[in-house]
């Protein structure tokens, strides 16, 4: 089997990371700022040392292709984003980009040839830090989200995503949703997952099932000091009732139900007053869609239940659903085969965050690999992940992608 | 037993809710602003008819003397505040106000002479909605605030309270903490309890303890995808079981305890990111000083027993602790030999709110005269109460004041 340069990845890391560095150790480089540009160029510069060809689309995703033996055939694409969030870390995105920058720069130091076109893709505003929703770049390429609509998505300067492609320089004229072979994206897991099971690979089967939901509860409020128990409708001992049986729901599901109430608001809300409404939000995943489904009806039954019984009004509204997202079979067996060959300990995996590859998928055969990073961290300056990890995932997505690149 | 006009009380509270109305029906007469002092200047003119002298102390507390027989004794006093919540309603202190000027009325209607000067009292700022804190007047009157702490208090707009009582004309220079003989309060009950069980009159006992606690429990904030449930330092989670734990501490302290969580707030939060921190407020209330210390041990108990089982931590800090406040027998004595003696329905009750009279009852004997208010509520523009209620409520401070004044 084919290794990589871990070495040489991780130094193309670390130079990156030097590219909107922020004061702990982090990065920030927001969709199509100054310090994007400054990161974007930096990639476009090694590839371009590396005989690679240049091509941007209409909505900035940015693709670098090294020829195949067959120009006729569709590129395997591996990428990710150069992007951050505010205070983002070294590798979200980045290790995507860069261990596929270190795959072509592996093949051309080992003189192979593939049949296949090989591109590595830098997707737009993968964050959503800037430019709202997340993934927009492979959202619009695979025309999950239409371009126009997307160009005059307004930053909170009030500037377009049109504005902000033209004077980055990255409004391109790349078409959209042309044909891939295949798409390969390497990740930091932002879990503890394989962390805590202390493996440097995982083998993602897909992404898993979303369901958020906005409940609001409208008891009344009262004076603190007035009224008896008996005669409040106290909507906030009505939701620690809910939440308390929404923690029981994620076991009722284990163990690949996930459930969070991630944020809560008690109207008006003082100290003394008795709270009359509240409003929390709940977030539901799993990695099939008949148990999100069940999820759902269970915690729309619960939450009403409790509600009836304390004589509080509930509404429910579904604020999103997102089904789950299988992978390609034929990837997924390229990459498992190809860890397996390499020997390194691994285990399957959904993936729990979106990624770029949610979009990709729906458009040609996506897998993505994943490796651990530190304390399952993400989102945060602190991040970090194992120069061996680091190295190891590289490899398996080398070994992985070139056999789909010579697979006729 | 006398009879107080209660049609002309009805007026008079009628006409006073002209001043600073609000559209819905509601007053807005905030501390010593314009609305204030007309209320303040109407209230005076009626005094003036009766031959009342007018006096004002150092913190703009109104006071309006009928002379006794005997100018030597200390007065008895009735009173409450002319000020309202922004958008408040008509009988949340008026009517102790306004009862007190009937009072003096049917004295004179029935050429009654008493031992002991009568006085009226409109204490400043009790609301709170000016400046804060609440029952300001009363707390300088009776040096539980001092003089110079609170004329330097600002409201939003950066006016002190000695700016304010320069501008409207209320900085008298009548002494503070003069001898009382006794301090009679009537007011709407601001709760539910004497309309729940259709009675007229509450004959006051005291004021309930207060304990006020500030919880902090913090966890782990981490991606609501990625995180497998038993890897999670969920803080809400914990929190939604504190919550449930806390209306079971009520019940266990059932009927007199009251249990309130009025405020919490999630850090940083976000629908996809596990609660790492959850900060809430308890509102814990009992009319006994021992019960109230037994409901913050359990109530301790249980916060630190759940964050310590769930690996969260936690700090509970004390906010705020308001002793038990027992009124005066003697005149509790002399409610209840008035209101039995009209034969009015009634009950005793123990005042859930904050009223002049907590500060009074330090300071001279002391009690108070509930009636009860349409649904309870207060605070609140439709705040409403019965015209019979009004009358009967202001026919048992006539008499238990009429008794007091010629007690010797």
């Amino acid at each position: 089997m084919l290794k990589s340069n871990g070495e040489r990845l991780w130094d193309s890391l670390m130079q990156m990371a030097k590219v909107g560095a922020t004061e702990n150790g982090g990065n920030c480089r927001l969709a199509l700022s100054a310090e994007d540009r400054a990161g974007r160029e930096l990639f476009v510069s090694w590839c371009r040392e590396l005989g690679m060809s240049i091509k941007v689309d209409r909505i900035g995703n940015l693709f670098a292709q090294r020829e195949g033996r067959n120009g006729a055939l569709p590129p395997v694409v591996m990428g990710s984003h150069l992007d951050t969030q505010p205070k983002g870390g070294r590798f979200d995105g980045i290790y995507g980009v860069l261990a596929g920058l270190e795959v072509v720069r592996s093949l051309r130091d080992q003189g192979i040839e593939t049949e296949k076109p090989i591109e590595i893709a830098v997707w737009t505003n993968e964050e959503g830090a800037r430019f709202t929703p997340a993934m927009l770049g492979s959202a619009v390429f695979t025309q999950v989200l239409p371009l126009e609509k997307a160009l005059a998505i307004k930053d909170a300067d009030g500037i377009s995503m049109k504005e902000a492609l033209e004077q980055s320089g990255y409004a391109g004229e790349e078409p959209l949703a042309r044909a891939f072979d295949a798409y390969f994206e390497a990740h930091i897991e932002q879990g503890p997952i394989l962390e805590d099971n202390g493996l440097p690979v995982g083998v993602v089967t897909g992404g898993q099932a979303i369901c958020w939901l906005d409940v609001e509860v409208q008891g009344v409020p009262a004076h603190a000091g007035t009224t008896p128990m008996p005669l409040r409708k106290d909507a906030l001992f009505g939701v620690g009732e809910m939440i308390a049986a929404l923690e029981q729901l994620a076991r009722d599901f284990a163990p690949k139900g996930l459930v969070t109430v991630g944020q809560l608001n008690i109207a008006r809300s003082s100290r003394n007053t008795i709270p009359g409404r509240v409003a929390f939000t709940l977030d539901l995943r799993h990695h099939l869609d008949e148990e999100i489904a069940a999820m759902e009806a269970s915690a729309r039954d619960l939450i009403v239940t409790i509600a009836t019984k304390r004589g509080l009004a509930v509404s429910v509204e579904r604020h999103w659903l997102s089904p789950a997202t299988p992978f390609d079979d034929a990837c997924i067996a390229a990459v498992r085969n190809a860890v397996e060959t390499l020997g390194y300990p691994h285990q399957d995996i959904v993936s729990g965050a979106g990624h770029d590859a949610i979009h990709l998928a729906r458009h040609c055969p996506t897998t993505m690999v994943f490796i651990p990073c530190v304390g399952g961290l993400s989102h945060n300056e602190a991040e970090d992940a194992l120069p061996d990890d680091v190295s190891k995932g590289c490899d398996v997505l080398l070994n992985a992608v070139l056999s789909r690149a010579n697979r006729i």
